[in-house]
């Protein structure tokens, strides 16, 4: 019997992609798509791509509807939606599995929505699967992480884990397609102010993200971390590249070494791989797949540990890692639906 | 048991495409690889997005080994090869499946190939499914289509079979991303020159793909088709749209007789989706996809067929289409490994 | 003494293309820049290429201020602002000279603005001085072309002028970047909506262009000529290229003599360059320029003329253009402030 | 009486965008263009914006006749042309004016130069005129800076000067349009491998501009300066963003204090324009310009300054800043010919 899923904000672009992926998963069935800005109107009226072949209607959001149609629900609703709405949802199933790709839960609000829920059993994880695979495994509400942070704390992990970096030192660039910042239109989304333009925004410790990714990190070492973090638009759909810096505590580790480190650190997370020496990271590589690709390199001249990690933001930063989770959650492969190896050209 | 497939020049642009998509292909196994430029080199290193997932490495061509290895053998080859190839290749092994997506055998030296094989019986199509399907069945070689002529054929063939268009009014205004002209180095090519520009090219009947859709046309209506033809160069990565003008025979013709004429006439074609009104066919839809879509509409004040035709020219345009032949001659489902939805956003 | 300029509506795209050639114009200074969106503002907050360069703030229309701070006024204003607008600012300045960007008086409701205005003799031109040079230099008010007819009617008007082709065969197929669409927010210019695709649309006889291209076809040939008009929305920021078709009326006309005609039609039109054979027009080449430049090709298979006529739609199909309709009111060389060569790469 | 320009390699993107300029500059002439890959080629073969208005062939090189045609050469010739090429030159006139675009004598290999030339008198300086001014002005030989040391230089200037950051600390982080990799054929410039992607190369300490930043900045400060320098390539065809990083020493020092720190330090240089808080530098509002933008900004959290430096690649990357120079050592004004404020949308 194949699981049900709610996808609700599913005309969004993580809702869309994790239409597309669902659809094609051989364990679950999609049961109900909620839409506020497209009641009524068949998927594809707002997709053509699934002309034909995909023929549900969206809805409008409704908690006992859903709660009947549904085994797992993903929350692709923009942000404070989730912690109002989770409440009332499992009032009406209290065994309802929810995966949120919204920010709403991935820091401390988690007690609060306890609470509302009268639900003192539930647990929540911060759905990073190759940091909390086990807790994932037991939980019934995911916070599925934000994008930047993925790629970050990807990056980061090993070094941080193996302690072969210096935790005050850590600088964080990272560069993301447009789609991170949403289907919404904005001045800055308009086609002929994004293309062949490059810009940074929220420098200086001002983007939302930051706090998640700390807390990560500061749970990672037992230490109070902080980090430098600049994100940059990108005049493409799909990807995140973060380039992170860090100071090497040991000096006398050399490249080989500082690789096979992070190779053996992931060797047993599919989605995580450590490239060769000669190829580096980018964004195209790891388009449309759950990937996330390493480059690691030591800089001699100065000591300095430099960590390229890539991954496409709507899929291993959003709705792929969702989707890993889910599968975690309901005992299927954890890759099961989620093989893609990208599209080249 | 799994067919078990050759790519030759498996690491050119329709190379990598057919690789794709054949190694998520539930009932055929990869197991010749060639490529002249890159012998004994892993497939990753040329293309990064399988490293770790998939292990094959290139090989050089040679008649015998892919004789011995291969049930079926795609030419991903540049023109010229596989007309000479061919025939060596089945002196070794008569009973070979061979999908020639290079246009050595597209018009009549399928003669000369049998010759030189001393093969009388095989028997060559060209491979357009939804025009040759029967034949395709029962043939040997497929001579598979041209990209501009599989968008081109595709729009025309409901309105020159159920003839409500002057076959001598025919214009064919083609616009196709940068993927079609291979990837191979060329000035044009270069980014910063195909980037922020559009440009027509070979204008005037002097494209080489004007002859593969005349012979097309012209067998399908018993006619000497002439049409013109004007190919621009699109700075997109995939995708060619056709925007297709005809005189109609027929004044009293509506545009929803129109619309239920070429919806009738494709019923039966999985790939093909005639789009509803208010729905235009454009590459996005269509992108990683096997699918062609087509928007039909009448310009009542000229008396005017319009035909929009979509398709992803690496897939239904080249490397799609052939492996939806190798389906229909190893009578599995048309379909089979070619279900990708495409990637919105 | 310095013409006296104001922009309305200065913020929107055609209104910086106007500021950025205006500032640099030997012969003007701009002394009234609206907007009703940022007024107030200094005008590099919206556009900070100017920061600290160019100190002038935006302000609201007035009509009292305007005529008394301005000669000359442009309108970029949105579609049906001017025609009312124009007969109040007359009221107070009877002399102004005005260009009006938008659609209104494009067409016939010029007469409209003149019994408004009770100014019987303000002489009004479609402001396409290729063709209407004489009739601009004594006008008061120019209608200025939109930018898909800029660049159809400059391809056809020497082949109907030397009546070289079947004025009821004309085929215009359009491609035009996004910035022709204006700088207001919609799902379709979001840049993942837009980026990598590429579409039709208002096909079939419904963009509003057809009727100003009609019009001034007709004007030119004493016939009722309809065409058919295809536009198409290309993922570049600038630029426009129509691929125009029309039936030769003498089959003999060789290629030579085809480009002979065009060449010599347009040797005294500083801006529109018929290329010689092997160059083909392309939006690259007139990007950032108000050049026109032609590819004028026979098929001699089908014995239809093609022509290719490429402009930057925000210079040569707007912006450009109303410059250059301005230097003609105001007796100054025609390229005057015009000049530039584009940018490669 | 004008200035006669020669530019050696003027078909390379350096070189059109040379010629580009200066065509429109008014107190020189363009006097001798070379090509070695298009001799006896009008300039306007290869690129067609310029046809039918500017009419120069292309010559081979030839030392005799340029030293005769010409007062200033610009050399945009491959690295290690310039420095055999020079003294040659200069045999045959010793009062020549040489500006070198490429990574020739930007080192030390200047004293090279001046012994093959005999010509002990010759004064080469590195051609950044804010750091360099007053020797520039003085200079026969001026070796013109690489984009991203541009790029760097100019955002840690003042900082370094002023000494508010550790000298031990700074981290650049450079993204670059395509056209920084210039005109050639490279697999990775085929516009389907650049599009749609993003990606890293040459990173810890593998690029060869690292000693022409670090070179600039040791004797900036006295000391011997160590970056950490990290380019990538961005699809786009112009624009750097350099994101650099680096420890503050002053903790009382605040955001309003060091943005006045950098006004106040670039106050005299017409081409370096830090922004007010609230206006980003990127790479669209300093295109074709040869603006450098600054965005200043103190990190609190952290304790780190963060400068984000644009530029276009091209122009204040290259070829703006040669004949900038050329306007200091001919005692033009420094920006006659230079003051284009970029070209929006």
């Amino acid at each position: 019997m194949k699981a049900r899923i709610g996808i609700l904000g599913s005309t969004g672009y993580t809702g869309v992609v994790l239409t597309s992926i669902l659809i094609k998963h051989p364990n679950v069935e999609i049961t109900y798509l909620s839409s506020e800005q497209h009641p009524d109107k068949y998927y594809y009226e707002i997709y053509p791509n699934f002309y034909d072949t995909f023929k549900e209607k969206c809805k409008l959001i409704n908690a006992k509807e859903i709660a009947r149609a549904c085994d797992v629900v993903f929350f692709a609703t923009p942000n404070g939606f989730s912690s109002e709405f989770i409440p009332k949802l499992l009032k009406e199933n209290n065994d309802l599995k929810i995966i949120d790709l919204s920010a709403d839960l991935r820091l401390e609000n988690s007690l609060n929505i306890k609470k509302k829920a009268d639900a003192k059993n539930i647990k929540i994880t911060y759905g990073l699967p190759e940091v909390h695979r086990k807790d994932i495994q037991y939980s019934q509400i995911i916070a599925n992480p934000g994008c930047y942070p993925t790629s970050a704390i990807l990056g980061l992990y090993p070094a941080l884990k193996k302690k072969i970096i210096n935790i005050h030192s850590i600088i964080i660039d990272s560069k993301s397609g447009i789609s991170g910042a949403g289907k919404g239109l904005k001045p800055e989304l308009h086609f002929c102010e994004a293309n062949e333009s490059f810009t940074p925004y929220n420098l200086a410790g001002k983007h939302r993200h930051i706090p998640e990714i700390e807390n990560e990190l500061s749970k990672m070492t037992s230490a109070n971390v902080k980090v430098a973090f600049s994100p940059h638009l990108l005049p493409i759909n799909r990807g995140i590249i973060s380039t992170i810096y860090a100071d090497l505590t040991d000096k006398t580790l050399n490249q080989n070494e500082i690789n096979k480190i992070f190779s053996d650190f992931y060797k047993n997370d599919f989605f995580v791989k450590v490239l060769p020496e000669g190829i580096y990271a980018n964004t195209k590589n790891v388009r449309y797949t759950n990937f996330c690709h390493l480059s690691v390199l030591k800089d001699e001249r100065i000591n300095k540990l430099i960590i390229v990690s890539a991954i496409d933001n709507m899929v291993k930063g959003a709705s792929g890692q969702a989707i890993q989770n889910m599968n975690i959650i309901l005992s299927f492969k954890e890759h099961l639906g989620l093989d893609s190896l990208g599209q080249i050209p």
